[in-house]
Order: structure tokens, then C-alpha cells, then sequence
């Protein structure tokens, strides 16, 4: 019988490149989704991040990836929406904020830039939300 | 004048819930996005993530979120895909693997599902690296 071969499973640490700074503060008056009526926030950088930002410009849509850090890591299955008619589904099947590594994705248009400070939206990630990473959107084939 | 606070800078640990298995063994040889010729691969999901899974079904159009474990932290400007015509650019304004936090996103569609393995793609995403997170796509006005 072959041996199960045990896989060290290693862990990764992020380091946050900036924070969103929002009206909005608490997680239960936020939009679900920016589409859903979210404002436009500010994304401040970290200084020593602000180089990555060279050639970003008013207007770029990007996707600004956030870590919801009042999620709970020890979900794994949820009622999307919070809503008792959804059926009982996997974190992974949904856009649920609980979830063993609580990422958000949020495509946002870039409004102005003053330093590194990007004013983006609409963004419903709430004021404090650290942010780990800025992609620009891909246009299809690739949708994002 | 006032005072400059000092904001504390947390940081926080990424778990991963699977890996890519794929036939691409090195960074050298992988296409830079998945719609350039990438094959399909297979996503193996952790057995104590697998719950996480639940309603996820063949021809669902998915988020992978990988981390590029072999990617430069320490690199904020990069030329895009290496090309000497390009400008030097933010890694924020580009999807260089190159970055402070190296998150990889693959759109790809699910081909198939055998127990907590996942038949992804396509995807450019080596073997071995590590997967941190899955999401369905959304449709728009938010394009992911």
C-alpha cells in the first residue's frame, strides 16, 4: 500500500500596502457590493508602497484587494446574503467576507490622485480595511 | 504643528486551502496569463477546507487566488511583461507575479469535480503554488 507522504503546509504573511478611509464604519450599514449604492473612499498607500504606484492615473479601473479584517476565519459554509431562502452553500461558491483567508476583490475606478493617496470607488469596504494588493483590470479574453 | 501618529502596521497570515497540480513546472516556461495558451490544471483542495466547496459545479466561471511563491517582494517598478519597449512601471499598474503582496488572480472555468479536486482552467499558475482563496466571478456592473 503506498504511504500517504504528509505536505508541510506552510503560511504566508501580508503585509498591508495601504488602508481604505471611508464614511462608512461598520460592517452592517456597508453594501454588500460596491454596485450596491457604496461611496467613493480613499485608498491611502503606505509610503514606502507609494513607488508601486508610477504611471496610475485618474480614470484607470483597477481591482483593489482588501483583507476583511473583521471576518471570521472559521467559515466554510454560509446562506449567501444572509438571506434564509439562499441555500446553505461553501464559502468558495460565494462572495460571503467569512472565509478562511478573508480577501476582498473590489474593481474600482481611480477618481483623482493626490501622492499616494487614490480617491476610488464605489467601494463598500469600510473605513480601516487594510489593503494588500492594487491590479489593473484586464479587459477579456481574461475577465479580470 | 501637529503631531505625526504613528500608525501601527499589523500584519496578517494567509493559509492556504490547496494547490495548483499542474504540467507547468517552471515560472520560465508559464504563459503570462491564462488566456495565452495556458492549460488546464487541477486545483486540490485541503480536506479541511473541502466543505468550502459545497455547490461549486462543473462550467461555474471561478476566481482562483494564488500566491506566487516564488515571486520578489521587494520589487515596486518593474518593465511590463519584461518587454524593454514598455515603460517603467508601479507594480499597482501592472499584473507583474512581482510585488509586495504576490496574489495571483486566474479567472478560469471549473471542468470538473472529483471529491476535493478541482479541474480548473485554463491557468497559467506553476505546480506546487500554493492557492489561498476561490470566488465565483460576479457579472456586471461589477465586472469580478
Amino acid at each position: 500500500m503506498a504511504k500517504r507522504v504528509r505536505v508541510r503546509s506552510a503560511t504566508y504573511i501580508l503585509r498591508p500596502v495601504g488602508v481604505i478611509r471611508s464614511a462608512l464604519k461598520s460592517r452592517k450599514n456597508a453594501p454588500r457590493q460596491g454596485s450596491e449604492g457604496a461611496p467613493d473612499a480613499w485608498l491611502d498607500v503606505r509610503p514606502w508602497a507609494s513607488e508601486g504606484l508610477h504611471l496610475l492615473s485618474p480614470g484607470d479601473e483597477i481591482l483593489v484587494i482588501t483583507w476583511f479584517h473583521r471576518a471570521k476565519r472559521d467559515v466554510l459554509k454560509v446562506r449567501p446574503r444572509s438571506d434564509p431562502r439562499n441555500p446553505i452553500t461553501g464559502v468558495f461558491a460565494t462572495r460571503s467576507p467569512d472565509r478562511p483567508n478573508p480577501l476582498g476583490l473590489h474593481p474600482v475606478v481611480v477618481r483623482a490622485i493626490d501622492g499616494n493617496r487614490l480617491r476610488v470607488g464605489p467601494i463598500e469596504a469600510i473605513d480601516g480595511t487594510p489593503v494588500v494588493d492594487i491590479k489593473p483590470v484586464l479587459e477579456p479574453p481574461g475577465k479580470c
